[in-house]
């Protein structure tokens, strides 16, 4: 197995998007007066997710990348929750909670030492400018952002994994995916990528999103704890 | 004018490609006891980019990324040159000699200051890996990598310039192309972006590539010494 590339998922598997929004849901509650419950915002906003990808995915709606469906469910929960007010620019600088995601507490230093070894690319269905805000944010080291945007499919739709080789220059099996999704690495593996299960136990809580996955030992090339874990097991 | 990106030019306006390629040319010599010039075997290699990019353009060949180019021209060169012995690997390896080309003195530098208040990606006609690579080595600090490829057309095709504005979420005139060569500023601006010029006098020497452009000010929105004063004019 000789890796060239690492490709990451993002949203849970690098950056906890829970703890994340609903620390600015609280500021916002708390600046705005609103009648929110932080976490439930967070959940609620994630949960809006799936569902509008598929409307993507079935050609119900255009090509609409995700900070722009971020946007089109913030939208919808403006009414929800009866939030009263909110401009415009408001609204686009709640949506920008996004670029904020912050890291879990391993990642910048399990990608760094990656980083020494591997070429480390984002494989997101966030959309460019989306990640590029969020690495900046959270001080990760990507040497290239790919994923959903540049091809026009959502994960795990294969195009998205199969641009991959072809973007870095390299065999999809000198490509490992890491993620803390069970279902996106077997996409992956699907397209002949090699695969890295990060365990991340707590990216939805008791909440109504989803359970965290768990893997075994075989279940993938790799089976780590954390960044830094899979780090130490790939020699880097 | 209100720039929230800045989206940079990669060959001679970040880094020095001839004095690069002339010095890992220079090395082959003396490894395999080549009959070459290093600076010629250089200004030959470049000199081929554009007759190459044009057989894309007209599309006489289908869609190639530039380190396929420059491995067609390096192919040429091997018969013209007369260079003997070259294993598969070896022509790979010499080929990613552009993933290693330098950046000028003042790049870094002036790159590390425009970042802590702008978003900067490259928009060039180096595939991903090309400049992701690159920019390691240099440690340029992009954060996204843009450009020809994900369009599928060169420089100064629009589509190229045109794909910005999508890929990093704001709109063209919030968007600075950075470049040392009036025609890819010109272009840029046609398509609505803003347009800065760096000055790069050496980056053809007295070779058969090209003659370096200057600009006046009063050319461009911004017209700079170098990286470092491009920074102070943004007040960076």
């Amino acid at each position: 197995m000789t890796i060239q590339a690492l490709v990451f998922d993002v949203f849970g598997t690098l950056v906890d998007w829970r703890g994340s929004l609903a620390s600015e849901a609280a500021e916002w509650k708390a600046r705005k007066g609103l009648a929110i419950d932080p976490v439930g915002f967070a959940d609620r906003w994630r949960s809006g997710y799936r569902p509008a990808m598929d409307r993507v995915r079935r050609g119900e709606i255009p090509w609409t990348n995700l900070d722009g469906l971020h946007r089109m469910i913030f939208d919808e929960m403006v009414e929800e929750f009866s939030i009263d007010g909110l401009s415009e620019a408001d609204r686009r600088e709640w949506c920008r909670a996004w670029w904020r995601l912050k890291p879990w507490p391993d990642t910048v230093t399990g990608m760094t030492a990656l980083g020494k070894k591997f070429l480390l690319a984002s494989l997101s269905n966030g959309n460019i400018a989306l990640i590029a805000h969020l690495a900046r944010h959270g001080e990760i080291p990507f040497d290239a952002i790919l994923g959903a945007e540049l091809v026009r499919h959502y994960k795990p739709d294969a195009e998205v994994y199969l641009a991959a080789p072809g973007y870095l220059g390299v065999a999809a099996d000198e490509i490992m995916m890491v993620a803390a999704h069970a279902s996106d690495l077997e996409a992956a593996r699907r397209c002949g990528l090699r695969t890295a299960f990060i365990h991340r136990l707590d990216e939805f809580g008791d909440g109504p999103v989803g359970v965290a996955d768990r893997a075994r030992k075989g279940d993938f090339d790799v089976v780590a704890d954390d960044a830094i874990d899979l780090a130490r097991q790939l020699g880097a």
